[in-house]
């Protein structure tokens, strides 16, 4: 199976594009500019000791079974109108969080559609499923890193909710089926509670667990 | 100090009646009706061993240091209209989440004011501190669990932040400071996510940490 980390440049791409071809995934990591995505390619091989690709994110879209948007999310929309033929029918994963920061505090910005994840599916005619928002980024990237978080994640289409739920108890979460994609805002905004937690509390980074 | 739960017939509201009692805080079990609020209060005395006290809303408000508004959201507004006199200046905590169920999906419901806590707030002249909405209410009003869970809150006076921060360490939660009030929304929509999550996977009443 193969799978596209569009614009997959931060700690949750590097985590991904490391953790999912040490499980024998093939990876291609995206990126606006092709040496972007062949330099972070090579960086990511490295780490792995396996082999990661890189292409531009057009040719990464069509190379995929499964795309996840590791992308800041103000970028994220016009990336998905540009890859809509690319990405028809095929499983697209939104860890997007719609957040601005305001006298230092993060707020969750609310769109029109409900929630990014929700506006990803109408932009795209993919198979949306909302997850990897709460990931504490730096710890994923971290290979020494045991990973025994929970995942909860949603969408409409079970196949595909399948498919990413999979993947995700592969890397070692426990997956938790929070219902379709329009639950998606009550997922992405624990991002924001998390972060504004963080920045008042010395705990490092943190995610949550459901007890 | 004198804490009174206003409408304080749930599980979260035995659950803070009998633990508090036993802390030693003097507890007055509030309900719009006396009968049931004597009849409540005898309820929870016996459990705790200590007394707990009964009394119609107002009288329970004009009393006590500290309210909690552990009410159904759709009579806190009016409830807090009410008794706007009685908890002039004191210290209200808001439990509240707005909440519906659409086809066996729960939703946050958004108000204009922007949470339930920021609402109560608008109507009271009051030190509003939002807190205690994810606590497990069923596991929380049986004595035998073990209360080690995570008590993010939020609210914008540093001194009611700390008392509402007190009680809840000393009945063995972590405390979470997650910023101003305008935070609330965060907060109050984890509820709605957890119920969603306890809908679909079998892992009886959940409560969220962060770790």
């Amino acid at each position: 199976m193969k799978i596209a980390l569009l614009g997959g440049t931060g700690n949750l791409g590097k985590g991904l594009a490391v953790r999912l071809s040490l499980l024998g995934y093939e990876v291609i990591v995206g990126s606006r500019r092709e040496e972007k995505a062949l330099r972070l390619a090579e960086e990511y091989s490295e780490v792995a000791g396996v082999k990661v690709k890189g292409a531009v994110n057009g040719e990464a879209a069509k190379l995929c079974d499964i795309a996840f948007f590791t992308i800041p999310w103000e970028h994220a929309f016009t990336t998905a109108e540009s890859l809509r033929e690319e990405l028809r029918n095929k499983v697209v994963v939104s860890p997007l969080v719609p957040m601005k920061k305001e006298n230092g505090v993060f707020t969750y910005v609310r769109l029109p559609e409900g929630s990014a994840a929700e506006k990803i599916a109408q932009i795209l005619d993919s198979k949306v499923v909302s997850a990897f928002h709460s990931v504490p980024a730096a710890r994923f990237a971290d290979l020494n890193e045991k990973i025994d978080w929970d995942l909860p994640f949603c969408g409409d289409d079970d196949k595909a909710k399948a498919i990413v739920a999979e993947l995700a108890e592969k890397m070692g979460f426990r997956v938790l089926d929070a219902g379709p994609l329009r639950n998606s805002s009550l997922l992405e905004s624990v991002t924001p509670l998390i972060i504004n937690i963080m920045a008042r509390n010395k705990n490092g980074e943190l995610t949550i667990k459901f007890v």
